[in-house]
């Protein structure tokens, strides 16, 4: 029997000794010139080529450096779409290159619809694809195969399912949306319901049994959740509400989350959480004079080991 | 001064004389053989290129025949996106095309993220990217180019404010999903507030609020709501509260809903809605053995002139 995304995902924080994610979140005017130039020169004329290599180029260094350091790496879709197709093929080739390094990949994507089209979603980002080759031959493929997904549960379990559905079948992973970090999440999330509970909390229940049925071996699900390290109250909250899921833990670090917010997102054994911190790793360059450009992705190796540092309160 | 989004939208209404969406979703496995296999020997040995090239023909031939009857279409990207950085380029295709048709194109994405990243989904949708050609220059370059874009409101304002920025700055829209038309819509959305409001009429309380300053000359502003038709009504609550707002409702047709409950999603002048239909305009051939295969987008064309014919108990 295949291990699960759980299982995989435990096994692979307690091998690296830390629950960190890095998020891969390019942005062209962050990325060193002499990356910028090489992928220039290569695509020729045409720029959204050169926009992909670029990235393409960049994280690559950085997936080198890492790679033995952390468990997981989360690549931000937006900031590939942002440059079209070209910027999507830049996607698939990062998700390829951390998967054949070892990593677990998470695409944070935050999809979310109705079932017919959830299932699409879900086909292109955990399970396979039917496409025809010439003729009449039909061939059955991966398309983006993360490991895991972020998705919005605003829709409901039925905008839920495809997505549990890939997950068991390929092992995969999800992680839906309950208390995010930017500050207005509170506009809704936050909001008190008729039972005294707020929203946030309501998804946290409606996640934890979307879950219930399938913990494995490493007492986790395959349904995580997404908790802001910038609410560590309400984090406390949903721990004792989720006592199986996965959180997947954005806020630390450049929005302002700290070692000490995030301790409430473990359980006591020290695991149940991955904390996610982006810029702060990625473009460490710019803050360390000591590497500069040239060396950029030593210097997010660097970063990650200041926060492997960092969160040794919470995991030993 | 550039119109708004709000009044080329129901300009383009009035002059149609229907409210009519098309939505592109399109599927490989109902895409006739002839053009896929056209698509196939044209694509030589890729079969994704042969898949977005089949998606691109049938789409095509679809918006001819129905440009001239209806005001707006909208391509799910899910359906693109199955098909990884091929089918995003179809997506963009698709969009281009429909466009120098005349045809007002919403992008159905229902993306979300916090700030920093929503704003990246906001100009690849609705505004410009600036990128690189060759070594130093810059171009700044729209991507996917559409009139408006469906986004998901769980995060709050701060994530929907990158969206109202673009849309401002390129006279563009956007549609909130408050009541969606899937069955458990109701999972989240109908679950009571402390205060007596269910969490729908929440979301349309602050989407109304998100558009309030600019309405423009036709009455309606550029921040619409998603609000299906396979709940009259919920809808006639949300028409009451979001007077200014247009609705972008899905649901009629293969989801069940019907003209008549369509109605409440529309004000008193006929006006403040548009009705999305996708697989039982783009797959009518399949049910008009008359057309067939062979003529599939004329299928389509009758499928629109039928639907045209019984929305006309709401739009004179």
């Amino acid at each position: 029997m295949n291990k699960s995304f759980s299982d995989k995902l435990i096994e692979k924080i307690k091998a690296k000794g830390n629950p960190i994610c890095v998020g891969l979140d390019p942005r062209l005017d962050k990325i060193p010139a002499f990356i910028k130039r090489k992928a220039a020169y290569e695509a020729k004329d045409n720029p959204f080529t050169a926009a992909a290599e670029a990235i393409i180029g960049f994280n690559k260094a950085i997936i080198d450096e890492v790679c033995d350091l952390v468990p997981v790496v989360k690549p931000q879709i937006a900031f590939y779409e942002i440059y079209g197709h070209e910027g999507v093929r830049a996607y698939e080739e990062t998700l390829k290159y951390a998967k054949k390094k070892g990593l677990i990949t998470i695409a944070d994507a935050k999809r979310n619809d109705i079932g017919s089209t959830a299932e699409a979603y879900a086909k292109a980002f955990l399970g396979e694809v039917t496409i025809f080759e010439g003729e009449e031959n039909e061939i059955i493929t991966p398309i983006f195969d993360a490991d895991a997904i972020t998705v919005n549960g605003y829709l409901g379990v039925d905008g839920i399912k495809p997505f549990i559905e890939e997950a068991k079948k390929y092992d995969k992973g999800l992680f839906v949306l309950v208390k995010t970090s930017n500050k207005s999440s509170c506009d809704l999330q936050d909001v008190p319901l008729a039972d005294g509970m707020s929203v946030y909390e309501f998804m946290g229940h409606l996640v934890e049994s979307w879950g219930a049925d399938d913990i494995s071996d490493c007492g986790y699900n395959f349904v995580g959740a997404v908790v802001g390290a910038t609410f560590p109250q309400q984090a406390a909250k949903l721990r004792k509400i989720m006592l199986n899921t996965i959180f997947l833990v954005p806020g630390y670090g450049a929005q302002g989350g700290t070692a000490e917010d995030v301790k409430p997102c473990f359980n006591k054994d020290g695991l149940g959480a991955i904390v996610n911190s982006s810029r702060e790793i990625i473009f460490a360059y710019e803050k360390m004079p000591e590497f500069g450009e040239a060396q950029f992705a030593k210097a997010s190796r660097k970063a990650c080991e200041n926060m492997i540092k960092d969160l040794s309160i919470i995991f030993k």
